[in-house]
């Protein structure tokens, strides 16, 4: 195996550790966080830091950097209140990462890809159409990573908007059935294939 | 689409919320934190919450509920302020899912699965052999919160260990050549198959 010490890390050319440190804790969750400013202009932007934080209440988290392109969902989500979260469908990927490009406040993302506008029942912020499973959430809290100056944002889910296809008789989601994809670093975009479900573990009876 | 609102959401049976929250927010990275004891009981438990807080410092996070089987990787990672993280291969993923049955804490989850701990260099916390990507952390700080009393630990990155084959050129690990799975919800296992990797988004040059 290959080794990098803390030294190592540290010397790396700044690109070249952004593509490492970024990579190097596994697959994240592939999601387009829809959210409009308080003048109407829509905006898009890719994540890949959305987590679970907790089922009752059903809460989310996700990381924020507040000085770069995120900074715009920031301000709209603050300002208004809601978000949508939308997963990214494998026929998606190209448009979704270029939702990341430095746009400027006046232009909204959805002119710029072939992704479209989405709206239902009462919700003011855009849905991305076709996404396989669509939340519309309320921001709750917000909590300064004084570490690296990055923020961690609270949000509780108010509606859950799924294919028919992908929700199991238990309530379980298998992603697969929906074409959903994960990310893999910063811009890489991968399909993932369902291999097992695992119930809930209990102890072994007997030591091994 | 199946549409669920959040007063769906709370009339919900506990298991039917836990699978479908869990699974909603998409795929989660699969790690397994292995960690020590005072006393030199090794600990290992599945973890899908880790996140990229940060490249420069090398930051991740990850959320713990203190007062469940997380408890042995809280209090050991506290006391010896080290803990590693190990990427999860497709051979694993039974194993693996057996570390978040609830073992008192004079049992080793080495000792109740087929995966076997490695040390390497002067690191006391074990990693786990033969997992694709290995990292060494310290424990930076804790956040609570609040909304519902779970932590966000924050570790740097003091070692990377990584398969040959996974890692690119440009420092970007190809996490498909490494066979390393993603989680969907809580316990269910899925393989990505690489689909694409983008260059840095720019802005179009000309309105679409």
């Amino acid at each position: 195996m290959k080794h990098f010490s803390k030294e190592d890390i540290s010397k790396m050319s700044s690109i070249y550790r952004l593509n490492m440190i970024n990579s190097c804790t596994g697959y994240k969750s592939a999601n387009l966080i829809g959210t409009k400013s308080k003048k109407g202009v829509t905006n898009l932007a890719v994540f890949n830091s959305v987590i679970h934080l907790g089922s009752n209440p059903p809460l989310i988290g996700f990381i924020l950097r507040p000085r770069t392109v995120a900074r715009h969902t920031y301000e709209n989500l603050k300002d208004t209140g809601g978000f949508t979260i939308n997963h990214i469908h494998y026929s998606q990927i190209e448009d979704a990462h270029h939702t990341s490009a430095k746009y400027q406040e006046n232009t909204s993302e959805f002119d710029q890809t072939k992704l479209e506008e989405e709206y239902k029942i009462k919700i003011e912020v855009p849905f991305v159409k076709n996404s396989p499973v669509q939340l519309a959430c309320s921001y709750v809290n917000e909590y300064h990573i004084e570490e690296n100056d990055t923020l961690m944002i609270v949000g509780q889910i108010e509606h859950i908007f799924i294919q028919n296809e992908i929700l199991e008789k238990d309530g379980w989601l298998q992603l697969e059935k929906g074409g959903i994809v994960a990310i893999n670093g910063l811009e890489g975009y991968a399909l993932p294939k369902h291999l097992d479900r695992f119930p809930y573990a209990r102890p072994n009876l007997k030591q091994k």
